[in-house]
């Protein structure tokens, strides 16, 4: 635990926001920082939620513990609708609280002693949880990265996707696409490329689609979409934090093919499942409700209609920046808008817009030392207060 | 993960009630084995829940993340109603989605490099999640042993209280009461006891009070109501699960106090508020929201009215089992009832009885080495269901 740098990134975010409004107790702040939803559940949604939570009241309604591993209809569902031709059983799908939680389960399973991969940058509770369970080695304040990590460069010049080939086998690789921060979502060919390397190296690939309903132009949204990944190499979490407005409603999976087994060939699901059993006792039924109400017909193309407000977000922020003579990433694939400020250095672009604007970003470098120079801004929100902060952004850098 | 033997006790437990429906498909199964809740949630309680989530399709009522340590009211509300008197502070008060979740959650905070002491017997998810983290050796077949970790013995023989004189000193304790599976409440004496044992070892004590709600003799509900306890050594966790109905609704606290410091003067606390930050993303807000209901003097109220149902029904299966002339422990301070069969294996008679009466009980040898020859019931059903089970049982060995 010692060697965890500083705070994690959105709780210092969330101080130094509370600070500023502390200075100035009148502005109207507006956060792109953190991804949160901000548009209300659809009605069929939340309904479904509501009428479930009325019914526990009754004798016919109450229901006590559910399977750890999740409701036994929703792991179906999910199945069906978010890995339809892909081979994946329900038995597979393992219904979890969260994304985030589940990468600490996953590095519970992993265990200490093994080397791990990352894109840089990244989203940091892949390197946070290593760090917490072990398997890192020191930081490097030079440098900006742990010992036992590598770190797997992704900026612009080689299209936000590594150089496999220069990359030192390790045990496991963390690959979230689209990816968070960048808003870049590997093409075909590239992940094709990725579970190459890992069937050749007996790496395991921990792959995060938590952004995977904001792909609209034909890359994988699974990594199951790739030959052999689910043969050999590969877990999927996922999240229906941004696919539906769950941030606090606490709802999320992990596929863990049957296939997938240790070098000494026990099967990683049935570890897995051990640590479910005894780590976890399942998600909110309530949550849960919601989840198979999500993936209704009538539920998918509500939640539809809300990421594309999103999405329409991230365009309108990534047409500004543009317009400002900015490089700018993402916005197409993602809700998240990586914005390039050369020669600066990310916390002072943040401090900045924050001071003049009064609009809270991320700084890059919170992602892993190649965001530094970077800030990301995201679509969460609500049309009108985008466009108003696209208003402010212009007068401080227009 | 190889060193954890078979499977984790319940899980177990079900698959061997389904071999038995497969066998007697018309037999009317009661299950006094896992211990969950089978009563309606009071309307008040699901009332919120549902009026809230109903609210989520709202733009005003609609809320994404919450701050991961919890609701800042409820967090104030546990702190006010379970620990007033005892100094402890909301900022302490950690909600959590379980207390199972939380025991894993404090195993990632302690990491694999310390030595452990439980109960024996107890609930097996301290051992097994000792076991995952990597602080355990090997499993002895011939004690029912881990290496690495103390087993305190409490039998009928010590009043169900270790004598921790002749325990090692342990870097963590582990202590649950009222017992799981014994139903023992540890006395105001014992406690005092315990908590100065620890501070003389410089031990940590985990104290789960999963089961305070049911303490009826007056003692102690809290670890804190010793005094010591909160400057020097404990953690405690708790639960709505056995408090309210909430097994499937998934809500807990775990209280880490400012004072509690490592031996290098760091406090425990900011570990754990990093632990939650990285590893958790807080509990459901639905959830949260059907706590705050649960601690209004009128959920407190409809609450205990439940809690009554269950601690009736314990004691009407203990009243059975000594009737048949047999040693029975618990149901008084706690929901379980814990009962002797000397000479006999555990699974034997839990065997025995399903075979011939058709209901689940949890054989004892499954808490650790000392529950062997003991069956472990409990009240949570309703009253006509275990009035129909002791009316079973008392065919079987009246």
């Amino acid at each position: 635990m010692e060697k965890l740098q500083n705070g994690y990134l959105f709780p210092e975010i969330g101080m130094r926001q509370l600070m500023h409004v502390e200075k100035y107790p009148g502005a109207k702040i507006i956060s792109l920082g953190i991804g949160d939803t901000t548009e209300p559940i659809p009605n069929i949604i939340a309904s479904a939620m509501s009428q479930y939570s009325h019914a526990l009241s009754t004798r016919e309604g109450y229901q006590g513990y559910g399977a750890e591993q999740g409701n036994q209809e929703l792991r179906k569902a999910i199945a069906e609708t978010m890995y339809r031709d892909m081979g994946i059983n329900d038995t597979e799908v393992f219904i979890s609280d969260g994304a985030q939680c589940d990468i600490s389960r996953i590095q519970l399973l992993l265990g200490s002693n093994l080397t791990v991969a990352v894109q840089d940058p990244t989203f940091p509770a892949y390197v946070d949880s290593s760090i917490i369970i072990g398997q890192t080695g020191e930081y490097a304040r030079n440098t900006g990265k742990y010992g036992g990590i590598e770190y797997m460069r992704c900026g612009p010049e080689n299209s936000f996707f590594p150089d496999l080939s220069s990359v030192p086998r390790t045990d496991v690789i963390f690959f979230c696409s689209p990816n968070n921060p960048t808003g870049h979502a590997a093409s075909r060919e590239q992940l094709g490329e990725l579970v190459a390397t890992a069937t050749r190296n007996g790496s395991v690939i921990v792959f995060d689609a938590a952004y995977s309903a904001y792909v609209s132009d034909g890359s994988p949204k699974s990594i199951y979409e790739i030959p052999g990944a689910k043969e050999v190499v590969a877990i999927e979490i996922s999240s229906f934090s941004k696919l539906a407005g769950f941030t606090g409603i606490r709802l999320g999976w992990t596929v863990v093919p049957h296939e997938l087994s240790y070098s000494n060939g026990f099967p990683v699901h049935k570890d897995f499942d051990r640590i479910i059993c005894t780590c976890f006792n399942g998600a909110s039924r309530i949550a849960q409700i919601g989840g198979l109400a999500c993936l209704s017909q009538q539920g998918q193309k509500a939640t539809q209609q809300v990421i594309g407000v999103y999405k329409e977000n991230a365009r309108t922020l990534a047409r500004t920046f543009t317009s400002m003579g900015l490089e700018v990433y993402g916005g197409t694939n993602s809700p998240y808008v990586w914005v390039h400020f050369p020669g600066r250095r990310s916390w002072d672009v943040f401090s900045e817009i924050l001071e003049k604007t009064h609009i809270i970003t991320v700084p890059g470098c919170g992602f892993g030392p190649s965001g530094e120079g970077f800030i990301r801004v995201n679509g969460f929100n609500s049309k009108e207060c985008i466009q108003e902060a696209c208003h402010r952004l212009r007068n401080l850098l227009g």
